[in-house]
């Protein structure tokens, strides 16, 4: 009984404990019973909102009636919050109505018509070469089809665009290093969708002529992201750094120049290729580091195992309205698995979203969620709803 | 009045639309007495809360009740967004009176121990060289100090760490190519704080030797963000890129290379530099591409003209977690500028958040919220609370 009065760290005695307790327990009781109170009037109001709902009958009026809610906000500041719930519940039971009803939508249209079923890919193209971690994934996806690896991003997506290959695999994000913007900024420019991904499990090797010591490295050569991955190792031994477009490149590169005082950080495939030494696959600063890997397409295609959706999205001007915007997806038990502001090119520091969701494929309150915020933002895009799969040890079977 | 039935699309006779209108404004009054009462029972609800923060009475007992609340949720399903909302005001209306009544924190120990000025900055370093983009927003930012340009990120940043400067201005992100997670996870690492912003418009132009014309350039080097903002000129001429760690650099190796197949894109003061031509200012993709610089320091400086906040924090495994944290930011009327979700390291596709709130220095409600995500939040550290400016037409100046 003393260690537990010290280790709550007061100086109550167990009688006024048990007091305390069971003022508590009685607070509660109170709690109870007022929120029971509060749910009844609650179900009251959904009532009077389906009514509402029946009222407006015609579905082009629109659900929301913004100058009513500032109204009814304004008027009680204190309240705000708890009333700004309210409007919203209010709102999605309203859309759920319409959308139970049929309504149509666009985006609702591009999902219906979407295929099942991936066409046969005969050709899949990437960015760097054969022995790139991009041609790794583009095998892991598509083991059946030919890759072909391209010098750009842009020149492997142009390919999607021009139809000569039905799929191009780009990466998306790296687990240490962030976003890869441009391929985001791609499915945008030439409205593509993803398809599929695969995380796939990098593991960069220091790569060097055969009889290289350690010591000899003066200069290390690759992506500026592998370069940023393994940050730790180069500053450490001091190395310069020379960055490439690509790891493979890089590979090629201290293959080409003969020089022993130079390395490359590349995949061991690459170092193969090149007819390279691993002088140490430890360098990274972090021992798993992945990276996503997308399949982009022309139409989207959702097959029966897509777990995931992803949307391009903007906010109206509103204080709140992404917060909103994340209660609409939790109040539908709408998982986010990823969220990232980015800014929008010709209006500098006004944001877009790019917004990933994992839920099964064709779930109903993802289209109702969908109906409802294509009806409410200033603009969405269905970026694809596609299955995931993480690749943990492509490097040990190669 | 045909005109305006055939506006509404519909063949309801001007009696109905008035009956129907009528109807609507009847069932809204009904709701409006509803949400009187709701809100009666809401505001006993508080005064039951405010009792039990009182009962809890020692602050080292935890507000959050988490298996409470996880048994009134699933007690509740269909009302769980309601309850949710109305369990997150309740915990909110505690820690306020917890804070009100001098509550200690650690970030709130740092902030009242930030000082309210920058010591003078005789030394500012930058990546790039004294004609880069960083240069110029780090005499933007100090006119008085010296810049001292390095090569690497990781180099200007250690000049601050080792105390050899007092601050380092580097890029945090572009408003065409996302953010520079580098300069983050510096930020991270060695535990600095960012002490101001500066958003600088930059402006890339095409340079090339005296005497290139444009028909002559095979091949482009610059800093692979500069390539992208570029890439729309680039593919349609078909050069081929070269990328370089900065847009100096760039300028100083077309300078040195001396062929007229190759051109820079970089400012025009690295131009000047570097006695290279403008062959073309007008080379971007989007015409207004600004760039966010930050000036970092060892300590946290608030100055009184202090407007935005940064934060990293990490967020419990939960689902709705994040649309909950972004709702006790709306709920203290705290506005989000920005959030970037990002993968943490060691733990693949599980999410820490970067997030800006815009709120006046020392703001009460935003340390009131700072109070309880620090008690409700698996980690946060402040990253700083300075003032943001921004300047469009540097480069006519200069």
């Amino acid at each position: 009984m003393i260690i537990k009065t010290i280790v709550k760290g007061d100086n109550s005695s167990s009688d006024e404990e048990a007091a305390r307790l069971a003022e508590l327990a009685r607070l509660r009781e109170e709690i109870d019973s007022v929120d029971a109170r509060l749910l009844e009037a609650y179900h009251e109001r959904q009532r009077l909102v389906t009514a509402i709902a029946a009222t407006k009958g015609d579905t082009k009026r629109p659900v929301r009636d913004p100058v009513r809610e500032v109204e009814k906000l304004a008027a009680h500041p204190k309240e705000a919050p708890l009333l700004a719930t309210l409007m919203r519940l209010s709102r999605a039971s309203q859309y759920r109505l319409r959308y139970e009803a049929g309504a149509r939508f666009p985006i609702g249209e591009e999902i219906a018509m979407a295929a099942d079923a991936l066409p046969p890919v005969h050709v899949v193209t990437t960015q760097g070469d054969l022995s790139s971690y991009g041609a790794a994934a583009a095998r892991e996806l598509f083991p059946e089809a030919q890759v072909m690896p391209l010098r750009t991003f842009v020149s492997a997506c142009r390919q999607v665009v021009d139809d000569n290959a039905k799929v191009a695999v780009l990466p998306l994000e790296n687990s240490s290093s962030g976003i890869v913007h441009e391929v985001y900024d791609l499915l945008t420019r030439h409205r593509l969708y993803i398809v599929g991904q695969v995380a796939m499990e990098i593991q960069h090797r220091l790569l060097a002529l055969p009889g290289t010591r350690l010591g000899d490295i003066r200069r290390v050569i690759s992506h500026p992201q592998a370069l940023a991955q393994c940050s730790t190792i180069i500053q450490g031994m001091g190395w310069q750094i020379e960055e490439s477009q690509n790891t493979a490149f890089a590979a090629r590169r201290v293959a080409e120049l003969g020089d022993k005082q130079v390395a490359a950080l590349a995949s061991a495939d690459a170092g193969r290729d090149f007819g390279l030494v691993v002088l140490s696959d430890q360098v990274a600063n972090v021992a798993d580091n992945q990276t996503l890997f997308v399949a982009i397409a022309r139409r989207p295609v959702i097959v029966p195992e897509a777990s995931r959706v992803s949307l391009l999205l903007s906010l109206p001007h509103q204080s709140g309205a992404l917060a909103e915007l994340l209660a609409t997806f939790a109040d539908l038990n709408l998982n986010l698995s990823r969220i990232q502001s980015l800014p929008v090119p010709k209006r500098p520091w006004q944001y877009a979203f790019y917004i990933d969701i994992d839920v099964a494929a064709r779930d109903e309150a993802m289209l109702e969620a969908l109906y409802q915020l294509s009806l409410e933002l200033p603009s969405l895009r269905f970026l694809g709803w596609y299955p995931v799969r993480t690749v943990l040890d492509w490097q040990q079977r190669n």
